[in-house]
């Protein structure tokens, strides 16, 4: 991307001076002549009194373009320092979608205040798509989509596409619709540029028309997307009414979110992906975490402190604790992490969720069985005694099996139970499995401390 | 996707009938009304032998549409038992970047048997593409694109895209090259539509064209797209000559293969998401990691043991090692995710690296104190014991600062080193973290002896 960055700081550098010399003229050149990703770069990067400038010098719709490539948990502030009036007129000009997703971040007051200034035609588009639940189908997408009539032919449709095209969120999909606005079929316009003129739409449109229902989880349509390579997908009510289309641009941000969901979970910290400004944030995105696990912790320490008559006798045992309980933390995560993925992109409908138990098992066993052996020649070679080494492999065995299988049984039964199972975190599953692995190892060393002595 | 899943099974028990009763006629209308995801998903799931009537009913075109949409990894079983013929075509009838990538997994023999047969235009193509590196923009992009020239008009080029359009692997972006094929400028269909019939090309293009190098990451190309909502991006040489494109379709797999390599890592598992076929596979995947971390769990109880005189003095002392241990481990896959999270981002460029070492040093020592205070009270009433509330507790405070800085600081030296950073998988980190937190606990105990007992 060489190109880029050269270009782009050559830009910024003019920009700045003409925002210096307040030189309308010369900054609208340059700024416009970006595109609105770099324009927004720009723009987070001055100085606020940079920015009231650049509020004078562009127009409404000059700054909403920009405004869409913003990220949305950024874009708040900006839209508090402009003009009550010019900030509605932004909102008005963007695409609804983009308007909606900023809108619901906000306060009710401000919100209506917005929408109460708003050209009423936008405002009525906006409140229209306000409703849908967050992470939907409706809550994604955009009502700026073409709509035709089976009954118009290639050259009348070119004709409206010449029109209505500009404000289109895509033209690369016609939506055919019958009187009543039902969804009756899709043509690209791949398929309306390769045919004659007088050819009609009922002749080209693809009936066998894929949609989803506006209450549809997003994730379940970024799926649908990417298998079908869609680059739209038109957007239904449960009477297959046209309502809206959710386009690939919005897709792309649905995987990325949900992929840095799944992965700050794991991780046991809430949303990696926001950058950090500063050592307090962060601690306090982490903090809650720790807490949680430390009071776990304690739980650990007074469960082995009920064997402190048994670690008394047999100092040597404590050595091998962190060892077994890292493992039963290991194994958990990575079934943990099988589950997940697999429950995210719908592996395990119905009868397989019984199969993905039965396969942890077995795994379970393997991983176990070899762990276990292993551990035990090292320990009876090390340590020269076979019973210590028994006890220690027979504890990472049983301690495998069992932290596999809790690793992929708890985000089961949370799905089951309409949790996401990816709250079921790597640290969380982790602290259960040191839990289990402690008792295991005591409760067997307990048994058997004849042998050990 | 209700609507979905009842027309395809519907389809799908026609399609097995008339296999069945080898009736050709019935098959090829059933099956080439679906989409060629669908046609792929039946594909997969049906007999060997179900599967040598589908060669013999489809012609190498229709079968390559539906090839492309089966995952690579899944692939080739199907093209070796093919006749070699055949294979040959269908491979020639594919998108060549999906041709591509499927010879870059075969044997060299069979690729060049391969080519021999296939039609010599198609051939030369996709040798042009077998020679990039895995990951770069070469190996993602395809060669089939659709490119003018700036004298043309826009009905000259309505004219070209209904002739070239077919074969396209996108119409929606038009590259504009000079007589050297070099890159100059780029059209959307969109412009061409709105536009009128004898306007020139010259007239409609956009100078600024983003292009990437055949070189470049393929994760780079990925963010490029998402940030400026591109649906395809240029491909260019060192001399700008444009060699591809990149549609958008392939970025959704990048993304999505990107992410689960990461998580896969975090969770210390190789590949999370190709499904797990018996617990044989999942345990071969699983056991590189667990053994590895046995042998370092091991490290960790020897080191424990050169503190033995001090555990059979203070036996208590052991009944925290998995508090410590645990505590060091979450707070550095915490730090590691930030870490990782950020250098794929690009967050870190330059001077940012050194920012994010001093505020995850910061982090740390807030997170720890206020951890170390917890623990200290909480020991002090629950052991009546000041002294071993202050050593844990202050354990707890070094170990987190300790475990946070090397959770940052492990993947930033490896990213200096070339080495992907997401390879400090989330058991290594918090296995070096277990032993630098036993050896904090159990220094400091052996320190201040005089006080515990």
């Amino acid at each position: 991307m060489e190109n880029l960055d050269e270009k782009i700081e050559v830009h910024f550098e003019k920009l700045k001076e003409s925002l210096a010399n307040e030189n309308i003229n010369a900054f609208r050149t340059n700024f416009l002549d970006m595109h609105p990703y770099d324009q927004a770069e720009f723009f987070i990067e001055i100085e606020p009194s940079d920015r009231m400038l650049i509020y004078s010098y562009l127009s409404p719709e000059e700054l909403a373009a920009m405004m869409e490539h913003i990220e949305l948990e950024d874009i708040q502030p900006f839209f508090v320092e402009m003009d009550l009036n010019y900030a509605s007129m932004v909102l008005g000009e963007m695409a609804t979608d983009d308007a909606v997703d900023i809108l619901n971040e906000m306060d009710k007051d401000k919100v209506v205040s917005y929408l109460t200034i708003m050209d009423e035609e936008e405002a009525d588009e906006i409140k229209d798509l306000l409703h849908y639940e967050e992470k939907t189908a409706g809550s994604i997408m955009t009502t700026e989509f073409i709509s035709v009539n089976k009954t118009q032919t290639v050259k009348e449709t070119m004709v409206q596409l010449k029109k209505e095209g500009p404000d289109a969120e895509t033209i690369y999909y016609l939506y055919v619709v019958d009187e009543e606005k039902k969804l009756v079929g899709v043509l690209s316009l791949r398929d309306l540029i390769i045919s004659d003129d007088d050819v009609k739409i009922a002749e080209l449109l693809n009936e066998n028309v894929f949609y989803v229902s506006v209450a549809e989880d997003q994730e379940e349509v970024a799926q649908i997307m990417r298998d079908y390579d869609f680059l739209a997908v038109p957007v239904v009510d449960f009477q297959k009414h046209l309502l809206g289309i959710i386009t690939v641009d919005d897709i792309l941000d649905v995987i990325d979110e949900e992929a840095s969901e799944d992965y700050s979970l794991l991780a046991g910290i809430s949303d990696v992906d926001r950058p950090d400004i500063n050592p307090l944030t962060a601690a306090k995105k982490r903090l809650p975490w720790l807490i949680i696990l430390l009071f776990l912790g304690l739980l650990t320490a007074s469960l082995i402190g009920q064997f402190e008559e048994t670690l008394s006798k047999v100092t040597i045992l404590s050595i091998f604790i962190p060892l077994i309980a890292g493992m039963a933390g290991n194994t958990g995560t990575q079934a943990l992490a099988v589950a997940v993925r697999g429950l995210a992109t719908g592996e395990y409908e119905t009868d397989g969720k019984f199969k993905l138990i039965l396969r942890e098992a077995g795994t379970g066993l393997i991983t176990g069985t070899v762990c276990g052996l292993i551990i035990t020649i090292v320990i009876f070679l090390w340590q020269q005694n076979l019973y210590l080494g028994i006890l220690v492999g027979l504890s990472i065995m049983a301690t495998l099996i069992i932290a596999t299988l809790a690793g992929s049984l708890i985000p089961l039964l949370m799905h089951r139970m309409n949790i996401d199972p990816a709250v079921a975190s790597g640290p969380f599953i982790t602290t259960i499995n040191d839990i289990i692995s402690v008792l295991i190892y005591f409760g067997l060393a307990t048994t058997f401390m004849g042998l050990l002595l």
